[in-house]
């Protein structure tokens, strides 16, 4: 049950049958009585877990000179970008044009959009975008790296390109190392694109739970990264930008050294996927906290071992499995619809009609963007309110 | 491939690679050039098979004089709404207390909330709604109509509520007559909440694929209602309004007769989950048809058998499968992250980068709730572009 950090702070509600703490009356916040009224399901920032997978990641990421660009798709939101920047990050990466749209709009200077940006109306907001913020693509074949730099030209600025290689993920990217040497010579070709590096991105790898697993796919990427850097070298061209991996892989990729910017997005909220990797050799977990959870209310007591709760389908993502109960292991929820979620309890323990508690998604990005702000919690008291001002901009 | 109604509407995107339709080449809503633009990932209506729906929906749910409440999560938007009143509709249900708050700010003025509304400031927010509009609430214990009639009252006002029964879902719901009579009673007994009825809705049934099951299945929720009808009703007490059932069971519970207020939601849009259901004992599909689709670009093309589209598990959801790429057989999708989705076509004839296709969602209820608009097409070109008010409003 969270508590009120100070008496300035209403205490937080709490399950109803009981004043102290317990395991499975987790409260959520509920300023009554004060202008903010945040009410369930909300989504929930625990401000100290936050605080250090902030001040752990620039500790991680920029081992041996390293850079890091943190991925804004996890959180969508311009504080957390700030705060990401504050903490050694040279900028963020977004997935979409709509998110680096957003996020300009707030301050944020230096992106990445780390997919194809297609289409000519897309081609013409990218560049219109560079008068907010510079604002890098990736690109993957000729003729929208042309459509860039032409209407980049006309509008007499110059866009910062790299050149996405496919390093596994058969996904977006170039396939070959003569493809990308190709491509990065119309980027050069034009006044309007400046060649700016190679992204190399390998998704797939992120969160395979066995670190040797693991480490061996990374590995097989950067060979195949290399492999572009030897044949661009051939050519006489120096990638200014290496750019790729995430969360999952961090630690190798600082290891194997061969890429220059890590792009890690998931390390500032963790969630139970995440949770469940082998960071290293050692079997430990990873260095980063969970620190996101839904909170939720019992709308409904079944029985003296189940309660029906008011997050389901629409409040956390399914893609990623089920989520977990904070705070204890003996309750389980399980999806009861779109609105709607069951949790069961080992024992007669179920807290009753109108008791908060926490779950924790299986998968954070998929989760924040269901929502439109992140309520920020310390000590039990709400200290924060930070908007999620790209939710939903997928295009 | 979607084509332009008219001279006054520009002519959508098509495949880039060809002037004429072809089955993979889908269109989308593109008015490059005008004030309004949409790009993909879109939400799009197709107007013929909507306005179809809707008319049906209105011969089907009235048979026998039954009436229907159209259940506005499916599309959370008052535009919709408002279309569904005119098609006979006696009002909507919503699921939650926010979608009714935003759909009676846009001129909705007879709502059912169909899960409990819990906690003073919740319940404080019903009543206070009460001014903008006739918003009926359910209940399933006494502590949560007890406060709500004692905040109406000291409001002046009079908030409709239902008793909930549980027929079977093991949800919501009180579980047997006795305890319908008892908070019946409650209800009664205060100035400030008029009993208005029961509700018995069986979530799981819908989606039965069997009929004869799905069949035996409503009976046996129509029997637990009947149980708690004849308890009232030996206490001198008759229900106005008997609500339940779906889209799934709609044609079972008119010939039942049981309820008297049905509340479909899906039959607007369908989904491919909902569309693989035998709708008699013919074995016919359902009488509703394909409305939604999820609009996406080729952002890039691996090879002639495969391309990446620009919508993944942010713009479609994975709670019910995989989405369905229209007007073709011979192409798969599958999710490849947050922002990406694979199709994999049967022979060499993926389209190129930059054409745009259509996704089917197999969940059009969570997969609206990531969208902020619905684009309405009609022969291929923008008709209308609908709000989806309640997007998001899960509180």
């Amino acid at each position: 049950m969270l508590r009120a950090a100070s008496t300035d702070v209403p205490v937080l509600v709490r399950d109803t049958d009981t004043d102290t703490d317990t395991d499975t009356g987790l409260g959520c916040p509920c300023m009554s009585g004060s202008s903010i009224e945040v009410e369930t399901p909300a989504l929930v920032i625990d401000a100290g877990a936050f605080a250090a997978n902030l001040e752990r990641g620039r500790r991680e990421f920029t081992r041996g000179g390293l850079r890091y660009r943190a991925h804004a798709k996890a959180h969508k939101s311009a504080v957390i970008a700030r705060k990401q920047i504050e903490h050694g990050a040279v900028g963020v990466c977004c997935a979409k044009l709509g998110e680096a749209e957003a996020l300009a709009r707030k301050g944020i200077s230096d992106m990445l959009i780390t997919t194809p940006v297609i289409g000519m109306t897309k081609v013409r907001r990218l560049v219109d975008l560079q008068r907010l913020a510079r604002v890098a693509a990736v690109v993957d074949e000729a003729q929208n790296a042309k459509e860039i730099a032409s209407t980049a030209e006309s509008a007499g600025v110059e866009v910062d390109l790299l050149v996405e290689v496919d390093v596994g993920q058969n996904r977006c990217g170039v396939r070959s190392p003569d493809a990308a040497l190709q491509l990065t010579r119309v980027i050069e070709a034009s006044t309007g694109t400046r060649f700016l590096g190679l992204q190399g991105y390998q998704g797939r790898s992120q969160l395979v739970p066995d670190f040797r697993e693991r480490q061996a796919q990374a590995m097989a990427s950067a060979d195949r990264l290399r492999a572009v850097v030897d044949r661009l070298s051939e050519a006489g061209i120096v990638p200014e930008i290496l750019t790729g991996g995430g969360t999952g892989t961090s630690a190798i990729d600082v290891e194997i050294g061969r890429l220059r910017e890590l792009q890690p997005g998931s390390y500032i909220f963790m969630d139970t996927t995440y949770a469940g990797i082998e960071w290293d050799l050692d079997c430990n977990p990873p260095p980063f906290h969970p620190a996101l959870s839904v909170a939720a209310t019992v709308i409904s007591r079944p029985s003296s071992t189940c309660v029906i709760v008011d997050a389901g389908l629409k409040a956390l993502s399914s893609d990623s499995g089920i989520p977990r109960v904070k705070g204890t292991d003996a309750a389980r929820y399980s999806f009861a619809g779109d609105e709607h979620g069951t949790v069961d309890y080992d024992h007669g323990q179920a807290p009753s009609i109108g008791a908060q508690l926490e779950l924790v998604p299986s998968h954070c990005d998929t989760t924040v963007n269901l929502f439109d702000e992140f309520v920020v919690v310390r000590a039990g008291a709400i200290e924060e309110v930070w908007s999620i001002d790209a939710r939903g901009r997928m295009h």
